[in-house]
C-alpha cells in the first residue's frame, strides 16, 4: 500500500478566471492516475478527514473528496497539527506521502520532521525551500536520514521543467553560470502589458496603475497586489534555484530586491483598508513608472522585471532590467514565464524554459507529476 | 551491486569542432558521478572488454577507459553479438543496465531482448523508438515483464528535457493537441544562416548551396549531408513525439516528409563519390530555394524546416513552413532547437523547451541524467 495524505489552503493560490485552487485540481487529476495511491487524508486548515485507523481504511475517494465530509465510514476531527498529521501518516501500511497544496510556513517548517519518520513530501509550498538556509539543509538531510523523498518542481514556474532541468544539470556535472528570467506571471502580465515590444492599435498605452488595476480586476494579481508588487514571491523563487545551482542563499532578505511599491506607500497598514487605499494613491506615482519605460524606450528597449542569478560572482539580483526588443524576455506573452539557463556545456546560448507558471490546473500538474516520480521510486 | 555495460559506436554522432563523440562524453561524465554504477563491459564495433565473471569484477574505470585494452585484469573479446552482450549483462550480480551510444538498428532491435531478461536501457540511439511500431511496442512490453525500464531522453532534443515532460504532461492526463518544432541542428543552422530574419552586415546574402557547403566544412553536417537534408532524422524524432502523444505511426515513411534533396539528385550513389556528385552539383539548384525564400520574405515571414503533429487531426508532417519574422521558430539562433507543445491545460500559449539540440557533452547529459534516474528507481 501506498498512502498519500493531501493538505490543502481553502484559497492555497490566485485564483485564474475559471481555474480552481491548486488543492482542487490536484485532487481531479489524482482522481484520474491509474494506480493512483490510496488518499487517506485529507487536511483544510478548519478541518481533518482521515481513514479509519488502524487498517487506514476505507481510503478517500479524491474524485469525489467533496462529500467526504458526509461519509459515516471516515473520521472527521478539527485542524490537526502538523506533528499529528506526521505521525498519523508515518503510521499508515506501507509508505506514505504528504503533498502538501497550501503556502503554509508552520507545516514548511515541519517537512524534517516528516521526513525523518519516512513521509516523503511533494509540494509547491515555496516556504520551505526559501526560508532559512537551516531549514533548507534539515530538509534534505532529514529525508537522507529518513530515506524519503522531497519533490518540489511547482515551487518556481508552476508545472514548467525548471527544477527538474537544473537539478540534472547540476546532477551530470554541468557547471551553472547564470540564471536569468521572468519568474512571475502577474508581474509578466503587467509589464507586457505596460511596455509592450510594439504599439497595438487595440491596446492603447495605459498608464502603471491603470494596468495594476486591470490586473487586480481580473484576478491577475493576488487580493492584496502589494503581495507581488513587493518582489518577495520572485526573491523566494531564485532563492530555490540559486541554492540548488550551488549557492548557499541565507535566505531571500540577503540579497537586492527591488520593491514596486513606492517609498511613500510602503507603511500603509496590511488590510484591505491598506490595500484599497495602495489601489487609490498609485496614480500618484505613475510618473516614476512612465520615465523608466521612456527611458528603456530611447536605447530601443523595453523594461521587465526579471530574477537572476549569476553563481561565479555569487549574486542574486530581483528587480527592473532593460532588454532588446529582439529578445525572448522582452518578446514575453500574456503571464508567461521563462527561465534561461547558461551554462559551461551549453555555452554562449541558453537552455530556455518558457510556457505559463500560474494557475490551478498547470500547477497541479508539476504536483502529479512529482508524485508520479516519488511513487515509481518507492515501489 | 548495479552494473552498466555501455556500447558506443567508433564515430557514433557528427563531430561538432572541439567536441568529442556521445560515447566519449558520457563516459568522462559517468566518472565523474559520485555513487556511479560499476562499469562491466565496454562494446565497440570491433572489440569488447569486460569484467572477468563469474564476480564482474574487476570493474573498468570510466575515466580510464582507453587504457582498458591493455588491462590485464580484464577480459578482451572481439564483437560480440547483441544476444551475446544481454546475456552477460543480465547475470550479473544485482540490476544491470545497457547504455548504447550507438545508432546500431540490429542492436536497437535486440531491446526487447534486453528488456526481458530485466536489464534496463539509457539510449540516445532513434532507432529502436523510430522504426516498426511492433518493435515499439514489443519494447514497452518486454521492459514491462522484465520489471526493466526504459530512458531515451536524448533521442529528440538531445539533453533538452523534451521525452520528459511530454511524457508528464501526458501521464498527468493533460491533452496535448499539437507539437511543432526545429528538431535539427543542422537544419537549424543552414536556415538561421540562409534566411535570417534580419540582413547582417557582416554575413551578407548566401546561395543555398554554399551555406550548406559552409556547413559541412564546419562539421555541423553529417559527413554525407544528404543524411540531414533528406529530413529522416526529424521524421524519426516525430514518429518518437507521435507515439509518446497517443498516435499509433507505423513507421516514419507512413507520412509526408519534404526532402531538401533535388529529384534531380535523389538517385545519386550513397558512397563518398555520390556525396561529391551531390556537393559539385547542388548549386543547379539555387533558384528553388531561392524561391521559396523570396516568396516567404513577401509575406513579411521566413522559411524554416520543421516538424509538426496534428494529435486530433492524427497527422505528421515534416518541411518546410513559413513563419512571422516576430514568432520564436523563425527567432531561432545558431544550431538550436526548439519545441512548442500546445495541450489543452496551457492553453493558447505552448510550453516551449529550446537550446542547443546536438553534440556530445549536451546528448551524454541527456544520457548520464537518465541514468541517474534509472539507478535512482532501481537502488
Amino acid at each position: 500500500m501506498l498512502a498519500t495524505g493531501v493538505t490543502f489552503a481553502d484559497i492555497s493560490f490566485k485564483q485564474l478566471p475559471g481555474v480552481g485552487g491548486v488543492g482542487a485540481a490536484f485532487l481531479s487529476q489524482l482522481s484520474r492516475l491509474p494506480n493512483a495511491p490510496s488518499l487517506v487524508l485529507l487536511a483544510r486548515s478548519s478541518q481533518t478527514i482521515t481513514s479509519p485507523t488502524p487498517a487506514y481504511s476505507p481510503a478517500i475517494s479524491p474524485a469525489d473528496w467533496q462529500s467526504a465530509e458526509s461519509s459515516a465510514s471516515l473520521v472527521k476531527s478539527g485542524a490537526w497539527t502538523p506533528e499529528q498529521i506526521a505521525t498519523y501518516l508515518s503510521q499508515a501500511p506501507g509508505r506514505a506521502v504528504l503533498v502538501d497544496n497550501t503556502s503554509d510556513p508552520a507545516l514548511a517548517s515541519a517537512y524534517p520532521l516528516f521526513l525523518g519518520k519516512g513521509v516523503s513530501i511533494v509540494t509547491p509550498n515555496k516556504k520551505a525551500f526559501s526560508s532559512s538556509l537551516q531549514l533548507w539543509k534539515d530538509i534534505f538531510s532529514a529525508a537522507s536520514k529518513g530515506n524519503a523523498l522531497v519533490y518540489h518542481e511547482s515551487t518556481v514556474g508552476a508545472g514548467l521543467p525548471v527544477i527538474s532541468t537544473l537539478r540534472d544539470l547540476v546532477a551530470t556535472g554541468d557547471k551553472v553560470t547564470r540564471i536569468e528570467g521572468v519568474f512571475s506571471g502577474t508581474l509578466s502580465f503587467l509589464f507586457n502589458t505596460f511596455a509592450p515590444v510594439s504599439a497595438s492599435a487595440s491596446a492603447p498605452p495605459q498608464k502603471w496603475s491603470q494596468v495594476v488595476a486591470q490586473a487586480k480586476e481580473l484576478g491577475y494579481t493576488e487580493p492584496d497586489p502589494r503581495d507581488d508588487l513587493n518582489g518577495m514571491d520572485v526573491a523566494r523563487k531564485l532563492t530555490i534555484l540559486a541554492r540548488i545551482a550551488g549557492l548557499e542563499v541565507e535566505s531571500p532578505e540577503s540579497f537586492p530586491i527591488e520593491s514596486l511599491i513606492p517609498a511613500e506607500l510602503a507603511n500603509l497598514e496590511s488590510g484591505s483598508a491598506g490595500t484599497a487605499e495602495f489601489m487609490r494613491r498609485l496614480s500618484e506615482f505613475d510618473e516614476r513608472m512612465e520615465d523608466i519605460k521612456k527611458s528603456a524606450e530611447a536605447e530601443g528597449k523595453v523594461v521587465r522585471y526579471v530574477g537572476s542569478v549569476d553563481v561565479a560572482g555569487k549574486k542574486v539580483r530581483v528587480g527592473l532590467e532593460k532588454f532588446d526588443k529582439g529578445s525572448s524576455i522582452a518578446g514575453l506573452k500574456g503571464s508567461d514565464n521563462i527561465i534561461n539557463f547558461y551554462t559551461e556545456r551549453y555555452g554562449e546560448r541558453p537552455v530556455i524554459i518558457q510556457g505559463s507558471g500560474a494557475g490551478g490546473p498547470v500547477t497541479a500538474m508539476g504536483v502529479t507529476a512529482d508524485l508520479l516520480k516519488v511513487l515509481e521510486r518507492l515501489r
